[in-house]
Parts: structure tokens; sequence; C-alpha cells
């Protein structure tokens, strides 16, 4: 068996332990005599699965106790048209920040159930850089504040965590949450799809606020009520359990690698690397603002397009896979999510050299 | 290793074949040297697996052309809203047939979107019965008449296919799809949740004629819209991927035991063991009318609840779980879905019967 160096950007690498893991316990789990997925969801071999993830999850992430962390399905998108229809709470409008591709997929859905004020937008520069909070126009009146806290197509993040006053903040983290330290109290809401440092798709987090529930629109369906979800655990129906499970088995890895600390080192390690060599380089170029670099999606450009497919054919052919660039960026796009090794990496950048030297 | 006899209402019982090509494949699947659940839903490895597990339950299920075939997220309890915000088409009003707790459910979903009429209802037998086609009072105006095909709870199954005239057939099939040939034509909507007869919890099957779709109420969110779905091969986010991968494995073992009408044969078999002990026993009882009786979730009672947690621990005892009845109907219950063997039942069977002689 080799395995592949996964660039990908979502569903991403898994780290192996994880995969070695479920392998060996797929038929039984732990002497059940059964595989997780076989599980009924309210037996207590399930029930212990759930309990022990959620403790890590908030484990990890130091989650306060007036907080509630829900197991979702539906994806990052679904949450989009979610979030408003459980977090207006009576009001008629909501601020979103616009950063790129992901944000205006959020602001598209939004306006389904109510009115969306840009409150600030990277537009000026093609989505290359994050708004200066001092550019932001917060309306005190505005139910939420949403930002993408990671703008995984256009490879730009936030390094720092907004200030919105008594406006709660919040953000989809699909693509960077569990990759560093996060003060969860300065947020209102965070969501997040699995399917980059959490498990499987299939799997959508919310962390929510305990003050800001039970509001929930009328049309609201009763399994994607925030509230009707944090009063039964997430078990209204059958959760995801298969994917939940995998999740668990990935939380204690990171527990296992340092916790978030270590995530963050490990990520700045690697995403410091790549980063030195193309501002090293004078052939590859990255198009986003220095402050603003993705730690976790890295696009990257070469000097000719033309050279694309050729730079693309020589990775796949040295193990690495799934680097080509969001067709709305165009290039390459390296995605170096908590499970992508630092050997994957070392890697990339040997062949960019290997190639730059061969084209440059 | 010994796996148990797992009688659970779902989550449930895979084939033990699909489990050991998943362990097998789970770090390196067919020489990708990649997970299916670290493969970018839109690279070539994955986009295989879906265009196969498609092509797969069209041939099982002699799919009509002119149905659209959408792998989707948020479970059956979750298409219980999104069908109608999908189907009314204008109209104002459905029809649903109450038959239990699950078609209960459907009802009480739907009253959120449109007015909701009960064409039929088996609530004078406390459920026990399917209503006979001529006691059905259906609205010609309603958008489309919703049965549940089979209560998962009650143990009730419809094993004749209602003829709705120019209204709509909607079938939620959740507990009992791929168990016997099902003519598609007769339906305009099948809908089942994976967690049963197909495969992983967290994806959920939509089987819709063509002509029903484009109506979607404007509250809809993007990733429910049937006909966004239908357009996009349902990857208008990242699916489910891994769920849909197995997915694929219990349609292939399906197909490799003769399909639907191999299921339909063992799953006769196995009911009719079953039932036929429960009949000869004076002392087991089955609640539910004779010719109703569901061939996949088997409710039957012993002559004293008092009995029940000893009938549990011995049962257990024996490797076979998940035996206890849903709260709502008491008792026992035995999940006898595909995956169950007969080798299971007869394992129950014998064990009813060494405890009838014990306490009868």
């Amino acid at each position: 068996m080799t395995r592949v160096f996964n660039f990908s950007a979502g569903p991403a690498a898994l780290p192996e332990p994880v995969l070695q893991q479920a392998a060996a316990e797929m038929s039984d789990w732990r002497g059940s005599g059964m595989s997780v997925m076989e599980m009924s969801h309210r037996g207590k071999e399930f029930m212990s699965i759930l309990a022990e993830t959620k403790a890590l999850l908030i484990e990890l992430l130091n989650i306060p106790a007036n907080y509630k962390v829900l197991f979702m399905q539906g994806g990052a998108l679904g949450q989009n048209a979610i979030l408003p229809m459980n977090l207006l709470r009576g009001r008629n409008s909501a601020d979103y920040v616009h950063t790129g591709e992901w944000s205006k997929k959020s602001i598209e859905e939004a306006g389904k159930y109510c009115r969306v004020r840009v409150a600030a937008t990277a537009e000026a520069s093609r989505f290359t850089h994050v708004p200066p909070q001092g550019s932001w126009d917060i309306d005190p009146h505005a139910a939420y504040v949403h930002i993408c806290s990671n703008e995984t197509i256009g490879g730009v993040e936030y390094h720092w965590t907004p200030d919105t006053g008594d406006v709660p903040l919040v953000a989809d983290m699909s693509s960077n949450i569990l990759s560093k330290p996060v003060d969860v109290s300065r947020y209102g809401l965070i969501y997040a799809g699995a399917q980059k440092n959490i498990g499987p798709a299939g799997l959508t987090l919310v962390i929510v606020r305990e003050d800001l529930l039970g509001s929930a629109l009328p049309i609201t369906p009763q399994v994607f009520d925030y509230q009707h979800l944090a009063a039964n655990d997430s078990m209204i129906n059958t959760p995801p359990t298969y994917a939940i499970y995998i999740a668990g088995l990935v939380f204690q890895w990171i527990k296992d690698q340092g916790g978030l600390e270590g995530m963050a080192r490990l990520n700045q390690a690697k995403a410091g690397l790549l980063y030195d060599t193309l501002d090293a380089s004078g052939f590859y170029t990255s198009p986003v603002a220095r402050e603003d670099r993705s730690r976790m999606n890295v696009p990257f450009r070469l000097p000719d397009p033309a050279l694309d497919a050729e730079f693309l054919k020589g990775a796949e052919a040295r193990g690495m896979v799934q680097l080509k660039g969001h067709r709305v960026v165009g290039g390459m796009r390296a995605s170096i999510y908590n499970a992508v090794p630092m050997a994957a990496v070392q890697a990339l950048v040997a062949y960019m050299k290997e190639f730059e030297a061969k084209h440059g």
C-alpha cells in the first residue's frame, strides 16, 4: 500500500492512525460484536461514543459551559440557511463580511430569510485580503455579524478576532477549525462542516451560546432547530453516527499531538515553509496579502498558466494529488490541513524547486 | 472476533462482506493511495463511486428514465420538511395516510408548510393495520398523497400499492426499501433514510419523477432544493461521500444475493419463520393484523411485561441484541432487515421456544 500526499481542499487527508484504528474496529467495535455503523444511536455503545467525542471537543476548544455543542447534518452550505432560520431572534437583518466565495454563498442564502447588509467587503482587492476592522460598518441592530474565518478557495484567513460589540459574532470555521486555539467566548456561534479538519463529509458542528437559542422561525424543519437539537443532545433523529465516531478519533489524535497549541505549531511550520518557498522564488507567486494568508489553503501561481498541466502531471507522478486550484482563482492550491504531514509539504517544496529549475 | 445477532431498528446490521471490504479498503481505495473519506468529491475516484452506486440502485429498483435519483443529507425526518418545501407545486394542501408513529411525524412536520388532510387513519385499531384503499378519502386537488410504506415502530407494512389516481403517491420507504421489488412508476416520489437497508446514517435517498420538480418554495435551502440537486447530480455541496460508498457496496451485495427478488425470498422466509413461531405459540402474541404485518420489524409481546427484562437479558447472554420494543408499543421488537441473516432468526426462535418452555 502506498499512500499519496493528498492536498485536497475537502474532503481532505485524515490522520493515518485514525484510518488504521477505524479499519481495525470496522466489524467489531471494542468487543461489542458490531460495527459503529450498525449501532442503534440510542444504545449504550453509541451513546458512549457521542459523549466521549463531545467531551474531547469541549476540552480541545475549551468551550465555556454556557455554549451548546450540536452535531448536525447538511454541511456548511446547509448551515447558511439554517443559521438565519434560527438566529434572527425577531430582528429583520443580519450583517455579513464579504471576503470571498464562501462568504458570498452565505450572503446569498441568508437573503432568503432576512435583509442582508454587507458590513465590509474585500471586493476592491479581488478578495485577496481581510477588510481591517476599522473599515467595518456594523449595524448595532443586526441579529449577528457573519464572517468566514478562512476562505478555502481564496486562501484568506483571519489571524485576529473581530470585535462586534454587543452584536453576536458568527463564524463559518469549516476550513480552519481546530487548526489553532480559539477563544470561543468571543463568538455567538461557530459552525463547521467536518470534511477538512474534523472527519468525513456529512457532519456539521455547531457551537452556540445558549442565550441565542429559542427563536427559530416557524418554517424551520425540526431537525434543524438549534434549540430542539440542544434539548435533545443532537438526537432528535439518527445523527450521522459513523462520522461522529471518526470525528472522535480525530479529536483524540489532535489531543495526542499536543492539542490546538500543538496543531498551531505544526500548521505554522508547514505554511511557513511553503510561503517562504513562494516568496524566495522569482517563479511562483502568492495572490494573497501577506498578513492575511491562510495557513490551511495556499493558492499559488506559476508564471505562465500554460505550465499548469505539466506541473500537475509531474506532481501526480511523485504521489502528490489535488493541487489544482479552484476554477474561480486558477493556478494551484495546496490545502495543508491538520492531517497533512510536514513530509507532504517538504515533498511539494522539493518538487516546486525542481520544476522551477527546469522552467524558471 | 465474535459478531452479535443485531436486531436493531436502525442504524442496523450491515452485510459482513461489506464491512470486511470497507475495512480492507480503508486506507487505500483500490490503489488510489487514499481512503474514500479523504477523496475530493469532485475527483475522478469519487465521481466513479457515485456513478457506480447510482447505476446499481437504478438497476436494482428498475428506476424508469423519467425519474431522478438524489443522494441527500438530513435523514427521513428532515425529508418530512423538505418534501412539502419542494412538492406543493402551487397547491396549498397535501393528503397523508396515518398508520403510526412515522406517518404522524410526517403529518406534524408538513403542517409547517401547507394544509394537511388526513385521507385515512388506522387510529381506531391503535395503528395495528393499514387502512384499506376503500376507506381513503383523497382530495383530487392535493399536491400529493403521503404514505409510510413500513412503520418501523408499529410493525405495519403495505403489501399493496395504493392507487391515488392523478394525485402523485409519495412514500417514506426508509424501513423497507430494497427489501422486495417495487414498481417505481406507481410513485411520484420515494424517500428513504439509509440506516436500515442502505448503509450508514447520514444519507437519504430521494427518487422523484422529473415532472414534479422545479417548484420549490422560496424558503427552501438550496442544498435541499430537489431541482437544484437533480441539475447538479447531488453535488451542490459535498455529499456524504463515505456513506454513499458503503451504500454502493451494499447495493452490490444485494445484487449478488439475487437482487430484490432474492432479498424478497430471504425476507419472506425470515419473517415467515418468526410469525409462524408467534402464531403457533400460546405464549407470545403479535399485535398487528395478519395481512399487514411487516417483514422488516416484528413487534411481539410476552404474556406478562414483568418477564421482559429476563427475556432481554437471556437474549443478550446468547449474543442477540436490541430486541427491546419501542416505548410507544412496548414488549419486544425484532428488526430483521436485509442484512440480518436467517441464522439470527433461527437463533431467536430457538431462544423464544426455550424461554416459553421455562415460563409458559
